[in-house]
Parts: structure tokens; sequence; C-alpha cells
């Protein structure tokens, strides 16, 4: 009972050392695989296309933060999200990073400081500024806090409208009352069926003019077409997205040189190599124990 | 009893209304004063030359949050910097986005971004990094407790090494351990004659290799030259900067278009006209009152 995991060299080599230590099996190609009845868990971003190799096999799991990306799974297969402490906390800090850029104009200072020019514009304190987050899960709680906590005012859309300690929620029905009352929209939705795309000219035509937007959800769920629409024509003053569609973006893309636009390449949750090493063993013991898996995924809510 | 203010005309004109609403007089150029002695209160950036002309002066009130670039104040003229609610927090959230832009490699994702290329680097979370804040007043606590809560580990230098719940302090006799064991080093110091040009290439000899500099002090206490010669050795891995020496920045200066340099024009700490107007009104009554004047700062102190 292995793992076999499909992934970068430096990522590779780090997971080797912890599977080594714990004295677990670690295999880290296709190639190398001698015996496909052994493999109990596979480890990767995008899986092969064939899995029925693998007649054992118990779990696949993400190297990152998304299992979005996964095929539907054989029966009797276990999803498993990377489950590694600070992930969460990593993609937060991402989140106050850019809404802190936008409510201090980055962009726009950016763009004089590259024509060498020294000029203040009028600034607004936190408390100014209306922050609403799509998404209101573990990762958008710790958001809210973290913005809140700089005196933003902050409140948050979820498909549940479950309430949240300290932070009013709207729920689907009260989408166009939440859109209306927000000043920098913050996506941190999980890509479904119903989120695909959802971050349209529909959608940017119900915020406050000159509204801000901060992506850190999926690519798939914003039309860029519509971005630059609303970024040109001012409905939008000025966005920072971590995700794009497509991803990678491509050299020469509009969107790497918009004035109003920040892009970062998908780097909100970066995960650290040690930590999902470690997590990966816990995954490959509790399978063997027959115990709970560590950041197994209920596939049928999407998320 | 009135005040002159020496200021731009878009706080000018929140100011005069703001005094007109509470019945105070406010004066808006030193060609408008018909009566010198009537003058009590001079709030501006930079006072003009001769304060004598007005013989009945009792509070010189900065527009700004810096009382520094003031000069050596006649016999009984209390200096009162602008005491506005929010602008400590406006410090703060400038500082916080700035180290989060060096951990998160902004420097270097906006340069791909101009070149149009899609790239993740390894990502240390917040833990990994030691922040190090000299200057513990008001917003280097405010600074110290944000950037903990977001995981990162935070001391502080102060000249006094006064205790601050939840940080370790290092005094000046232990500057040398305290830089050694600092990743990312953010000034908030006030400027003093022992400040002056501290920021300097001994000093960043004494940062651990690959650090990184956040200045939100005052231009003056920064050696730009020996910024540059850290930047290009690798001794310092980035920079962000919200002051300048000189300042402002002219056109054309390295600073603008360095690849590891990020630079702000002296944004941290914009001051909100109304909150400003509203105290100069408590500084122009408490004056009157006999009253202890709000903001009043003990120049000895040298902040």
């Amino acid at each position: 009972m292995g793992l076999l995991l499909l992934t970068n060299e430096a990522r590779a080599k780090t997971w080797k050392r912890v599977f080594d230590d714990a004295g677990e099996e670690i295999i880290l190609s296709e190639a190398a695989v001698s015996n496909p009845a052994a493999v109990s868990c596979l480890a990767c971003w995008v899986p092969p296309a064939d899995l029925s190799v693998y007649p054992n096999l118990k779990a696949l799991l993400s190297t990152g933060a998304g299992v979005d990306q996964m095929p539907p799974l054989p029966e009797g297969v276990a999803l498993v999200r990377c489950d590694v402490a600070g992930i969460s906390e990593m993609v937060r800090d991402w989140v106050l990073m850019a809404v802190l850029m936008l409510q201090r104009q980055m962009p726009l200072y950016l763009q004089q400081a590259r024509a060498g020019q020294w000029e203040t514009h009028l600034t607004r304190s936190a408390s100014a500024f209306r922050v609403g987050i799509m998404g209101m899960g573990r990762i958008g709680q710790l958001a809210a806090r973290a913005l809140g906590a700089c005196g933003f005012d902050v409140a948050g859309y979820s498909r549940s409208g479950r309430p949240v300690e300290g932070c009013e929620i709207y729920g689907p029905d009260r989408l166009a009352a939440f859109l209306g009352r927000t000043d920098i929209l913050v996506c941190l939705l999980p890509l479904t069926a119903e989120t695909r795309g959802m971050l349209n000219a529909d959608l940017f035509a119900q915020l406050p003019d000159g509204a801000m937007l901060v992506h850190a959800g999926r690519g798939a769920q914003l039309d860029m077409a519509a971005l630059r629409g609303a970024l040109d024509s001012g409905r939008l003053a000025s966005a920072m997205i971590d995700v794009t569609d497509p991803e990678p973006l491509p050299e020469g893309h509009w969107a790497w040189t918009h004035p109003q636009l920040i892009v970062t390449p998908h780097i909100g949750a970066e995960t650290d190599a040690e930590a999902g090493a470690q997590h990966a063993l816990e995954v490959v013991r509790a399978l063997r124990a027959g115990a709970p898996i560590p950041g197994q995924v209920d596939r049928d809510a999407g998320y």
C-alpha cells in the first residue's frame, strides 16, 4: 500500500524525504510503478486519464488547495484536499493585501511610479469602504475578521445564508442587496455549476459605480471580457485577481498590462511542501487503519 | 482670536465650512489677515519664515501627522500635531499592506506581469518571517498587533526599550541583536538628530542576507544610495518606501523604476480634511478656555 506522487521536482524531493523518514513507500512517477495494485493513494494536481490501472486506489489527493479540477472518480475512491494548517491563512493574507492595495489606489500609484510622477490622491479610511465577501467558508470568515480588524465595513454572501458572528450575511435571495451595498467585492467562492461565469456584466452592473473587485476564487467564475468592459467604462474602478480565464494567462494578454488591473499567477494558496507531505502521510495511515481521512471532500456539495 | 490656515484649496474649503458652521473665525491666507494680533493659532505644513508678525500666536498646528518639518518656535507657542482619529490606523494599514506585498513577492510578480510572464515562486507563510519594527509608539504598536494577527513573528525596537505586551522589545543597547533577527525591517521612527541617516549601509549590513525594508518613517532617515547598493548586492531582497530623500522624488530618479523597489508618494498618513478641521476647532477652543491642547507635542522628546 503506497503513495504515487505526480508533481514537480521541488515538491517531490520534500515529500520523498518525509516519507522515507517515516518508513512509508512513495513512488515519484507512473513509470516507476512496478505493482499498480499496490498503489492505494494518488497525489497530484490533475490525475492521469485512466485510473483503472490502479485497482486498489482508495484516495485521490490534490496537491493544491482546490479539488474542482479533479474529474469524476470511480466508486470507492475518496477525494481529498490538501488539508494543510496555514493554507487558509495564506489566502486570507493575499485577500487582505489585495483589498488594501485597491483601497490605497496601488494600481494608480504603480502607474505613476512607472512615469516617475509624485502625486498624492485623496484617501478615504478603511471604514468608508463596504467590503462584500462572496463565499463565507473558512477562508471567507478569516478574511472577514482580518478586514473588520482594519476597520472595513464587512458583509458576506453565501449559498446557505448561514449566520456568521460579527458579520451580516446575505443569502441568494438577497444577492442584489448585497451587491448594491458593496464597494469592494471579494470572490472566494468554490467553482460549481452555479458559480461558473457568475462574475459577469450583469453582476458588475449591480455594484455601485466605481466599485472594486478582488478575485481569489476560480478563473472560470470570471467573464474576463466583462471585466475589461467594466474597468474601461468606470463601472469598476480597479481590480486585483489571482485567478484568470484562461489560466495560465498567456503572454500578450490585455489583462497583464491594463492600468487598473493587477494580476498575480494563482499564488493565493501556494501550499508548503513540507506540510503537504505530512498531511499525505496522515492520509496514507488513515487509509491503512480504516480511520476517517483528513481533508476528505463531500463531492456532492461541490466543495 | 482666530485661526489662520495656509493650505491647499481642497482642504481650505472643508475647514472653512466646519469653522463657519461652528461660528469660529478662520482666515485662509496671510494677505487676508487684517489684524495680526488677533491670530492665536496658525495651521500649516511649513510656517512662514517670520512668525513675529503674529504677537499673540499661541499654537502652531501641523496639517499633517508629522511635526519634524517645523522650525524652532518662539517661547509660549505650542506645537500641535494633527491628532485625528484614524490617522494612526491609516499608517498601520499602509505598513500591513507593504509587509504583505514584500512577503508575497509583489515586486517580482509586478515585474513578471509587465513582461506577461505567468510563473509562481516558492512562498513561505507569514510565521516564517521575523518582522522588526523600529519605533514602538502608537503606530508601531498597532502595526505589531496587526502583523502578529497575520502570523508574523514580530519584535520591536525603541529608544526607551519600554515593554509592550505581546512583543519582545529591544533597546539601543541591543540594536545589533534586533537587526540580526529581522527578516522584514519596518521603520516608523520619528525624525530626530539620532535617527537622521540611520538607515544606512552599516545598518543594512547587520540584517540577515536577503532581508526586506518597509520605510514609513522620514525620508531623511534613509541613505538612498545605500538602499540602492543593498538592493543591487542582494543584501536586501526588496523594499517598499513611502518616504524618500529628496521628497518629492524627481522624475527620472532611479528609485521609481528599480525592479526590487516600490515607492509610494508619502501616502501613509493622508489626513482626512473633515477630521483635521474638527481637531483644529478643538484646539482653538482649548486655547480660549486655557484648557490642555489636544495633540500638543513635547518638542524636547523630538516627537
